[in-house]
Order: C-alpha cells, then sequence, then structure tokens
C-alpha cells in the first residue's frame, strides 16, 4: 500500500489506492469531459491537477504519447498524492464525489477486437456444438484466434442495453424468423485498451515491443444474442449478435498497477511459431492473477446474484501474443483501438464466463442465490442487471476495477 | 450532360462532368487538407469556392449534417461551375491541376464492414470449397451476411500494398508455418460511404430511412491473402488475412449522380423477411448499371492488362437492405462508416472479381494480353499493379469513379 493524503485511498479493501491510479473520462453538471483519475473510495482528481492531458475529453492524445509519457505522469500524480503534508490542501479544490459527476467512455474506440483466448472456454463451446472430439478448431493453439468487432457500439458501464431483434431460426426445418433474441447473454471479458506510437502500415509488432502498446486494462461485457449470433456467423463470423451494445467499466487500470499480480502464463502446447514465443521479461506476456466475478440481479433492490467466479489467468494467450498476432500481416495498431480477451471461463462450472456455458446450452437452471423467491436463470431476461468486478487483492490492499454493468431493456418496437 | 464552364468537364468521356461532382480530400505542397469536389478532366474545386464543409480536412463533418444539407451544396455547386457567363472567371483562382495535388482519405472511417452480396461470387467460393450442392451457406439467401472489417487499414488509392506475411498451412498434415503470403489477390467490390445522423443505439433503421444515409459510392480492392484466411478464418471468420490493407478511389460519387443508371434490383427467392422488403421508389433499393473493371500491370510502363469486366448490378443485395440488416439489431451507424458490398463477381467467367475465381483456385492461368513477352498470373506477384475502374455511360456523358489502385511490395523483413 502506497500511503496517500486522501484517506479513504489507505483502506485495504478500497479498489482505488495510489497503487491504483486507474484512468477515465467524466464531466459534473455544466462542465464539459475531461481526463481524470481515481483515488479513494469516491473522490476524483480533477483536470486542474496535472498537466494538459487531463482537459482532453477522452485519453486519446495521452495514449499517442507512449510509455515514457505515461510513466512520468504516473509517477508525477503518485507524488503529488502521497501522504506528504504539503499536499494535504488539495483535496477539496480538486476533488468532487464520485457520485456527483457522470463518467464516460475513456476513449474514442478505433478499432475493437474480441480474442477468443480462454482454453476452457473455446473447448466449452466447441464441446457443446460439436462434441469433445472437435472441441477446439485446428487452428486455436497455434494463434490467438481473434475477429474484428463493431467499436460504435461500445459503452461505458451503465449504459442500459436493449435487447435486440433479428432473425433467429428456432426450428430449423422452417424457414428463419424476425423475432427479439431470446437467448440474450453476457461474456465475462478484459479489454486491452492500446496506446503508443502506430506502427506504421505493412510492418510488425515483436513480441518485445507488443507490451509497450497496452496502455492498461478494463472490464468488458461482450452481450450476445445466441441465437442470433447461430443463424448469422457461419461463415464470416458474428455479427449483428454482437454489436448492439459492448460495455466497458469506465476505469482504465494502468499495467503499472498489476506489476504484484504478474504470473507465469499458462505453458503452450504445441510450442508456438517463434513470432509468438517471448520471456516473462516481456511487458504483457505473462498472466495475472485477478479475481473476476459476475452478479446478477433480477429485480432492482435486491441483492445480486454472483453466478460466476472467474480469473484473467484463466487466459491461455497473453496480451503480448494478441498484439504481436494481430499486427503480423502488417495490421497497424492505433492509439485508442481496444482489445478484449474473450470470454474468461475457469475449469470449474462455478467459473465459466457466459451464460450459455454456465446452463449449458439451456439444460440447466442457474439458481440466483440472493433472490427473496426461488429465481433461476438460463439467460438474461428483460430487467436483469448483470454487474461484472474485478480485484487483484494484494498484501494490505486492493486493485479494483469499477464495475462494469448493465441493465437489459425491452426489444424497442422500432 | 450538363454543361460546365471548364471545358474539359463537356466531353462524353469525361469521368467528372458536372453531373458527377464526386467529393474528395485533397493537399497540395505545403496546405493542409479540405474538401474537394472533381469537375472536368483534371482540375478540382478548392476550399474557397463554397461553405465552410469545404475548409474540413475530412468530410465527416459534412456527412454528418445529411440528405437535405448534401443536396443543397450540390444544387450550389451545379450552379457554380454551370456554363452561365457570370462564373466564368473563377477557374484559374480556384482549381489547380490534378497533378499538383495529393489525394487523401476522403472521411475518417468510423467502422469498416464487408458484405458478401454478390449471388455468383458466393457460389463460385462455395463450390469451389464445398462443392455445388453446398456451396450456398443456409442462411445466405436469408440476410445479406456481412463481417466487421478493419477501418485502420483502410487506404486510399496509391498507396502500396506490402505482402504480409503470417501462418500459413501449406501441408494440412503438417504443422503452420510463418511466411510470406502466397496466394495475394484482389477483391473488386464498390464501398458505400453513410452519413446522416446517427441512429441511437438499440433502434433500428427501417429500409424507407435506409438510403438517407447513402452518402455515395468509392470503388474498393479488398486485398486477400487467401492462404492466411484458409488457415485463420474458422470459426470467427476473416482477420489478418484483410487487414493489411484495403484501397478505396479517392472520390465519393454522390448517389444523385447515379440516378440516371438506377435499375430494379434482382429478384429475391424466397422472399426475404418483412423488415427487408422494400420498394423500388426507396433511395438505395434498386441497383445501378455501372460498368466495373480490374486491369493488371505486370511491369511499370506496360500497358495494363484487363482481367475481370464485371457491373455494379451483380450484387443481389441491395444497399439499402445492407444498412437496414446492419442496424437490425440496434448496431448504431455513425457518418463515416464504410460499408463494402462483397466481391462483385458476374456470371461469366471474364466478370469474377477476383483471381480466386479467375484463375479458378489457382488451377487455370490467367494471361495478360498486354505483356511485350507471354505472362500469366494465378495470384499477384511482386511489383504487380491492380487498378480498379468504375463508369456509367449515359447518354453522350460518362460517370467515372477515378482509378482505385496498388502496386504490390515484397514482404517486409520486419
Ligand atoms: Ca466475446
Ligand atoms: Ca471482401
Ligand atoms: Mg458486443
Ligand atoms: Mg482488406
Ligand atoms: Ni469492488
Amino acid at each position: 500500500m502506497q500511503p496517500s493524503f486522501v484517506a479513504s485511498a489507505c483502506d485495504a479493501s478500497c479498489p482505488f489506492p495510489l497503487n491504483n491510479l486507474p484512468y477515465g473520462v467524466f464531466s459534473q453538471k455544466d462542465t464539459s469531459r475531461s481526463v481524470c483519475v481515481a483515488i479513494g473510495d469516491r473522490p476524483l482528481v480533477t483536470a486542474k491537477t496535472a498537466g494538459t492531458i487531463f482537459s482532453e475529453a477522452t485519453l486519446n492524445a495521452f495514449l499517442a504519447l507512449g510509455k515514457p509519457a505515461w510513466l512520468e505522469v504516473r509517477v508525477a500524480l503518485q507524488d503529488a498524492l502521497s501522504a506528504a503534508p504539503k499536499r494535504q490542501n488539495m483535496q477539496a479544490e480538486l476533488m468532487p464525489l464520485q457520485s456527483d459527476v457522470t463518467m464516460h467512455l475513456p476513449a474514442k474506440i478505433g478499432d475493437y477486437t474480441d480474442f477468443y483466448s480462454s482454453l476452457n472456454h473455446a473447448r466449452n463451446v466447441g464441446t457443446m456444438f460439436r462434441g469433445p472430439e472437435n472441441a477446439l478448431p485446428p487452428n486455436w493453439l497455434h494463434m490467438p484466434i481473434g475477429y474484428h468487432g463493431r467499436a460504435s457500439s461500445v459503452v461505458v458501464s451503465g449504459t442500459p442495453v436493449t435487447r435486440p431483434c433479428g432473425q433467429l431460426r428456432p426450428n430449423p426445418e422452417a424457414p428463419p424468423v424476425f423475432a427479439p433474441c431470446r437467448l440474450l447473454d453476457f461474456e465475462l471479458e478484459m479489454a486491452t485498451l492500446i496506446g503508443g506510437p502506430e506502427n506504421e502500415l505493412g510492418k510488425r509488432i515483436p513480441m518485445n515491443e507488443a507490451g509497450d502498446r497496452i496502455f492498461g486494462f478494463s472490464l468488458m461485457n461482450d452481450w450476445s444474442a445466441r441465437d442470433i449470433q447461430k443463424w448469422e456467423y457461419v461463415p464470416l463470423g458474428p455479427f449483428g449478435a454482437k454489436s448492439f451494445a459492448t460495455t466497458i467499466s469506465p476505469w482504465i487500470i494502468p499495467l503499472e498497477a498489476l506489476e504484484p499480480f504478474k504470473q507465469e502464463p499458462q505453458a503452450q502446447d504445441p510450442e508456438v511459431l517463434p513470432y509468438l514465443r517471448g520471456e516473462s521479461s516481456m511487458r504483457g506476456h505473462c498472466t495475472y492473477n485477478i479475481d473476476l466475478t459476475v452478479k446478477l440481479q433480477s429485480v432492482a433492490g435486491e441483492l445480486p446474484s454472483t453466478v460466476c467466479r472467474s480469473n484473467f489467468k484463466n487466459l491461455y494467450w497473453t496480451v503480448a501474443q494478441q498484439i504481436t498476432h494481430h499486427a503480423v500481416t502488417g495490421c497497424n495498431m492505433q492509439p485508442g483501438d481496444l482489445i478484449a480477451s474473450g470470454t474468461i471461463s475457469g475449469e470449474d462450472a462455478s467459473a465459466f464466463g457466459s451464460m450459455l456455458e454456465l446452463s449449458w446450452k439451456g439444460t440447466k437452471e442457474i439458481a440466483l442465490e440472493n433472490c427473496d423467491s426461488p429465481t433461476t436463470r438460463k439467460f438474461l431476461q428483460d430487467g436483469d442487471t448483470v454487474v461484472m468486478e474485478g480485484h487483484a487483492v494484494g498484501n494490505g490492499f486492493t486493485i479494483g476495477f469499477g464495475d462494469c454493468s448493465g441493465n437489459i431493456l425491452p426489444a424497442s418496437k422500432e
């Protein structure tokens, strides 16, 4: 725990101690958006504290500066917010209460890519749809498989999610129908916000440089319409089944804050091609011990019920490998790009990161523990709220991610 | 032909008569980028001519204004550039030669989507890979299939294209290898630039409103690494095989310029679901008679050889249907989004829009007619230049699209 003059930031369970200092974008009534960091349980540092990056309406300009600038600003902020006596009079002027502000999307997302990097998730889904013998596609162990997602529909935590309509084919012998999605799902993911100078189109990003493109992480809920997805995704991949909303938590946790939770990545067998090999000393070529939970609240006012307890460690491919593979054909990665991990499922059934897996394709009921009357789910119902949380628990301190939540609205008539 | 005081714009074969007036973005040495229109064989109208949209560095602000503003500006420009005597002294001041300017990407692309809307192309590719009985995926006739593409790698005509490296698996019994792409291809497509006010996330775009979101068209070459694509695309769709470069022509042809070339769309059987049905009176729910050619120049200095003669009419799904389907789950379409048609292949083998089809998966040689010594191709070689052209030929006038070209550079060592 690094001590701060902000008292609430010094509690071992506070998600935003001085060691964390995640970045976000906020506005207050009558003020325009600006960059901020979170410190303590509620307050924020506002635009007045530091250099010009805090007067921007998105993080993009700061992202473009690259790692040396990120580290410099982090050190300066940690000094300004430390427990040194000279700083103690900053608080009232500079920090509105978090309850008085609105959080926004932290960056203008350029391109958004969704990977598929949890072996348990890929095996689960493959087993359901192709049987245990053909569960993994032949390329899965050779590359971090990913697909381009929709950037315009990435929204910040708290944005309501309208149940999508689209083409479904509930009866495979009959023609498809137009209807509201019946199998609405969440996907528990971690998102990486990309920064640093853009690699020139046509040039790759070697493993030892990939990590410098990682600014930080946020939680992501990749909402998925399973019935729409099933009918549309062959042969070109998921499309409308995912592009109605993708929620991220408002705080971007700098990679530096997660250093104490670094671990060796999962062993990869077969050995990967040389361009994907790295040392664990390389930034981002590792895994992180971050507890991830998904809670479902079926009725406003009731306590949310935990339906999934997973961990970032359940990813097979590292973020560095995702970036290097993304750019291997020469794709230019730009500050503001977002790359998601794919659904993070653990081995145990309680650690599955989607309702598709938790209800095993709708064959099992998921019991909601905290409801006043017995309540179960197979997929999401209108009015349900899904809340994702992430915590890395250190020795006397916690690095929290802030909530990633969304409430399901009924399908729109128009 | 609408007469203009610009003499070169009054020739029946001039691609940019007053009826066309396509939009682009240019810069001159020592000047920053600004919006322009093309008039005549070479000149451009510069920023001084019209309102503030011409001082912007991209078309995005103009795109956002929507159809009424687009029509108003078009009428004003056609008046200013007409053959009325009062205008005749504008030329020298306002119009640099096209050879003195550099053309840029006309818009900041938000999201880029690639459809798959030519029945001939889908049948060809399906027949090659799954046999004639299973050529079409079961969903193909029910919806315009599309996938999200990479926006950052969309480049303007003339940008060199570096042969991508990536994972290939030439021997399906052996592990994959890392190597330069061996089966580099083009795809002849038409791109639609989206404008108009964004539909709110969660709201659909009905067929009768879809057309108002169409600003105009440009040519597109969706460069494709067939061997990388084959190994990566199951189950989540094309990824790195497409994201190394996607070239568009610099001019956006307003939909109004194409009115004389409107035709009834292809008959659709089975009948589509009601949300995709429209009247041919609906803007964009039609096809257009636009001749499209692809030329290949194997050696600098030699005449390019025509390898494909196709037509926009070869699309089964209309642009209005693409937009309505894209938004059916509530996806917000933003000004600056780009949606591509998919490879436009005709029925005849000379009208196939990719080398994959022209060489029938590499089983046939494509002869280049204009080479000094006999030259053939199955896929693209380093040094090849691909030029796509589009022309709609009316009664005494031509609506030209401007070239969409790119030269293949050898694979990068880094
Ligand atoms: Ca996902
Ligand atoms: Ca294509
Ligand atoms: Mg999504
Ligand atoms: Mg492409
Ligand atoms: Ni918490």
